[in-house]
């Protein structure tokens, strides 16, 4: 036990070392900060990692987790959520030949963080600017991961205009249709926002299953959402656990 | 190792369970999520508390660390200090027979977060509102908390208005009066606010030795800042730490 306590003390100080280091520290930095051999503070650093409370960049810098971002630091969390995913989304839409989307819930919207558009399939959407949930691919998927509370409130207090002949207006048509994501684990939009405009997303995921982002590709023929469903959801699906492995 | 890895993910699970955790737990709903005996997870908690990264408030509910929230969320920081340093704060000005303050540094200001005032003691500051630091006592251990960066920083861009015949407006002056503050671990306000009113500060510092806050006590003579001073001084200290303990 003694053992055993003096080890996770070793932990925690690394982790509230790179917490309140006032710049960014290589792992031998902190070893040699906290007095620890380099070999027990490499091993102490991965189990942090492992858990989202620490991060290493491209640099090799720490920085505290994307699992403490994500409680404490939305600003920060969007903006790693945006670079991490960045080069995913852009292999994915030229994997694909599609316009791939990642997004983020913000104020009862969709706010864009990363978009990849292959030559030739132009849609209207840009990065940072945000979007009605309730009428696209991405925004389901988000509303998918809310608690049965906030979404009940977001239900009750939304008005949800057409913005085509397909777009779901009606809060219980939309309740069923985002009980149907929670049981599928992905979303359509059946050109809701355009006429010609067809979706499919997934959702990202951190390591305790809850959504932190949603990820689409987009296509102007509904082939998408009948025929070629299952191999985009596939390389959708492949995609998410990307991101999600790269922020955590 | 493999049995240090273990209790190392455990107390990491308890730690990110508490963060992701919709709502307050208590250390027996965490111990059950985590499928842990309870002596385990208490032990564990422990460990977590004493770094700062788990916090237990009175009704035994436990609250992400305030050394996280010092590093992620200054609001919930500046609230949790309000409230724990409160009743030190007010059994300090009560022993004394003095108004007594605790503050933070925030805009180059000395925000005040909690004053207690006995009576027939009157001071004209109020919660919640800022004064200069230069001229005030916990302002200068606040300074002298920067690091010389920020100092060198807030120095250059101050204008340091004349306020009584005793405040000190020359940079280089205050530059002077802020080492010696540094050295001694504490500092005084010499009718620099108002022609009466005489301050003695501490620092409150967290388990890294960083300046969080500075407490202070007043009075309406110099006596505080002559023969005084050692008793005032030591009271200053002790409440100081009680903050500091209650906090992490």
């Amino acid at each position: 036990m003694v053992e055993g306590s003096k080890s996770l003390d070793k932990t925690l100080l690394l982790l509230t070392e790179l917490l309140t280091c006032p710049n960014e520290a290589t792992a031998l930095q902190l070893a040699e900060k906290c007095c620890l051999p380099r070999a027990t503070a490499y091993r102490h650093l991965a189990a942090l990692a492992r858990h989202g409370l620490i991060f290493r960049d491209r640099n090799g810098s720490l920085l505290p987790g994307t699992m403490l971002l994500e409680v404490f630091d939305q600003a920060d969390f969007s903006r790693r959520l945006g670079e991490v995913g960045r080069p995913v989304v852009s292999a994915l839409a030229k994997a694909v030949g599609m316009v791939s989307h990642l997004g983020i819930f913000e104020q009862d919207m969709v706010t864009y963080l990363t978009k990849s558009e292959p030559e030739g399939e132009a849609v209207f959407t840009r990065e940072s600017h945000q979007l009605e949930a309730y009428c696209s691919g991405i925004g389901k998927v988000l509303l998918a991961g809310l608690s049965s509370t906030e979404l009940d409130k977001y239900l009750s207090e939304g008005a949800f205009p057409s913005l085509t002949k397909n777009t779901i207006t009606d809060p219980h048509a939309l309740a069923k249709e985002i009980g149907g994501v929670r049981k599928s684990g992905h979303s359509v939009d059946c050109g809701e926002i355009e006429d010609t405009l067809f979706c499919l997303a997934v959702p990202v995921v951190d390591p305790k299953g809850r959504t932190i982002a949603g990820l689409s590709v987009s296509a102007r023929t509904q082939e998408l959402l009948e025929r070629d469903r299952p191999a985009r959801l596939l390389d959708l699906q492949k995609a998410s656990e990307e991101i999600s492995r790269l922020l955590y």
